[in-house]
């Protein structure tokens, strides 16, 4: 089997370049056929390089002086900066050296210059950002559109949960997969405009559809792919995330303002490891951007070694499984 | 001082009427100036009143033989059960034979009914549901529009941050609140066409406008006054409700699952129910519909005795305050 060649923005994200270099070395020594382009100042990503021993025929450095950082407008940057790790990371996907970008940057400007550099697949309105979240059962679900499109049409939700369809069905395994549309009730006339005529739509498409599901319920892991608009998908992401550090606090704050509770809080902390690990995004990789005719990763924006190595095996799987393919196919 | 007289739908929620009959009895009995009129079945809510003592000159039933069930359709509903609970407790606020009604019933139903019956105060676009979120710092936010308007205009919005600052300002006392827009980025050109276009009129609006709050933040306590649709309001507070549910469980089974920590658990069970307090929606008191030329309040499907001891509280405050002519007054 011929190399699979991923590129990563060796620049973008809060723990640049060290943790990503980090990840970079681990996933190329723990993957035999991939080949990793690592992107950006050539003299910072070295001196990381250096710290490490690997194969060294399997890393490459890919010189980009320019770094986009958090702060900046997506279009302008993308726009002016295309000497930006980015933006030469997704020229290399678009010209076929790579087959993927990844990058904890700036999750607007990436998106940005993946539309504008990789283009659609064709036939497809809007490329979306999944998201797999660890479900209560242990399982996870795709949460499509995660990020992309705000102000989305019911059509768009149609191409979402086809497209997440043949995302868990070839990346995750799961057969006929089922899809939820998020609303706020499980009777199909509930909801607000858009949710109403997508509920009609996605009757009619070729997908599992398993009617509404209530916010209530996002977390039990009752369907496979679970579809919003991006303005939906983010709030409840960063809700998730703000939510469950504030219950850890509330938690740590109660278990140490009594003796008994402290004691309590040392014999169990174990458990509390346990529920803390339960919602690590680390082992999941990294959202795709779902429906260019390239693959785009974006990573958390502190992601870790860890988190490099999930983005990279998730790289590999959807390179693997043929997924731009496959959706190309089906739209 | 003269009797404030609450209109309560004995029939309504998953508790009634034992529940409801329970509180209302406990808040006759708690508040002096204040009078309670039971809407339901005659017959059902004299078997409950009869098991308790009360003053009888406090609490009268008004009889209403017909039920709106929670799955009934709210338009339909309200037009045919004339003589339904709901419908006839509404029409007691119409009337002035009440100044307010609260009911745990058919939420979309009480919705319907309380603009086509009670009416709006003059130049409100759009009534909203109103609930007091409990924040990690201790303090209640109100998110406002948690359930009426699920398509809405940025002028709507507008609105929703005028009477819900009025709202907190009077009814729980706080000087100046601030108001935050629930969005997916802290900066002004960030949200989708509705946070966008919103931004700009709360900026020029005559509130304590404090910019956008991200998801992420919305427990923190940063701002007095979070303003969305309710599709979003509604995602998050189920989101929120069904997150707890979750998190719990998981710790549940974490604790229980070694020795070490089962003992943990035990020493701990004070700190998880002060966690768990910290949720209960109870002492909250419902959700206040505001915009209305009347009070109508929404108690949560599941209401128990506390709940509605909680949504009479908040009543007499609301009306206390005159709420609904220093609405008009600013609208």
């Amino acid at each position: 089997m011929s190399n699979i060649i991923i590129a990563v923005d060796a620049m973008g994200g809060d723990n640049a370049p060290f943790e990503i270099v980090k990840g970079c070395v681990r996933a190329s020594n723990e993957n035999k056929n991939i080949k990793i382009l690592l992107v950006g100042r050539e003299k910072d990503v070295c001196q990381e390089l250096d710290k490490y021993t690997y194969d060294k025929s399997k890393i490459e450095i890919i010189n980009a002086e320019e770094v986009i950082s958090t702060d900046e407008i997506p279009t302008s940057a993308i726009k002016n900066k295309k000497n930006s790790s980015m933006v030469v990371g997704l020229n290399l996907v678009k010209s076929g050296e790579a087959s993927a970008f990844i990058s904890a940057g700036n999750t607007g400007a990436l998106l940005t210059g993946a539309v504008t550099i990789i283009k659609r697949i064709k036939g497809v309105e809007r490329p979306a950002l999944g998201t797999l979240m660890p479900m209560e059962n242990g399982r996870s679900a795709l949460l499509i559109d995660a990020g992309a499109n705000v102000d989305a049409k019911p059509s768009f939700l149609v191409q979402f949960a086809k497209m997440g369809s043949i995302y868990m069905e070839n990346v995750l395994g799961i057969k006929n997969p089922t899809v939820g549309l998020i609303n706020i009730g499980a009777e199909k006339e509930k909801g607000n405009s858009l949710t109403k005529e997508a509920y009609e739509l996605l009757e009619q498409a070729d997908i599992n559809f398993a009617g509404n599901i209530e916010a209530r319920d996002l977390f039990l892991g009752k369907v496979d792919i679970m579809v919003c608009d991006a303005f939906v998908g983010n709030v409840i992401l960063k809700f998730a995330e703000g939510f469950v550090k504030s219950i850890m606090r509330i938690i740590k704050t109660e278990l140490l303002s009594g003796i008994l509770s402290k004691i309590g809080a040392l014999l169990s902390v174990g458990a509390f490891k346990k529920l803390k690990n339960h919602f690590d995004y680390s082992k999941v990789g990294g959202a795709p951007f779902i429906g260019l005719s390239g693959l785009v990763v974006k990573a958390h924006g502190n992601s870790a070694e860890n988190d490099i190595v999930g983005a990279v095996n998730q790289c590999i799987k959807f390179i693997e499984n043929d997924i731009v393919n496959k959706i190309q196919e089906k739209i």
